[in-house]
C-alpha cells in the first residue's frame, strides 16, 4: 500500500522559535488575534508500507537517518497519515 | 474552544520543489527507498474558535492575510485540526 505521511520537523517546545514568535506578534499587532505559533518544516512523503504504523515509523526513521532534523534541538512529529 | 491547526505552506503541485527533489534523491541513493517528497513550511497555530470549521478557515485566512505564502506559487493546506 502507498501512504502519504506528513512530518513536521520543528524545534523542541523548550527551544525558542524566532520565526513562530515573529508570526505570533504579527497576528496580534496586525489582526488582534492571540495565537500560539510554532514554525517547522513540513515533509509530505509518499511511500510504500505494509500498514499505517509501518508508514509512520518508516518516515520518522528516514528523516532522522537523513539528518533532516538535529536531534539536539528538533522533534520529528507525524502530523497526518493517509492512503495515497 | 482552543484549537491547534497545522498548516502546510508548500509549492503548488505543478511548481518544481528543489528541496523535496533533493530529499527524494537522497532517499533513493542512500536508502534505496522510492518515495515522492514535497517540502513545505509547517505552522502549528493554537487559536480560539467556535468550532473546528471556524478554526480551519480562520487559520488559512490569517496565513494569506499575513502573506505567509505567495498565492502565485503556494498552496495553504490544513494538515490537521485538534482540540488544544
Amino acid at each position: 500500500m502507498r501512504y502519504a505521511v506528513y512530518l513536521n520537523i520543528a524545534y523542541r517546545p523548550e527551544i525558542r522559535d524566532p520565526e513562530g514568535d515573529a508570526i505570533r506578534r504579527e497576528l496580534l499587532e496586525r489582526r488582534g488575534v492571540q495565537a500560539d505559533v510554532r514554525a517547522g518544516k513540513c515533509l509530505a512523503l509518499v511511500l510504500e508500507a505494509a500498514d499505517e504504523a509501518e508508514a509512520r515509523e518508516g518516515a520518522v526513521k528516514l528523516a532522522w537517518e537523513l539528518r533532516l532534523g538535529n536531534p539536539n534541538v528538533h522533534v520529528v512529529e507525524v502530523v497526518r497519515v493517509a492512503h495515497a
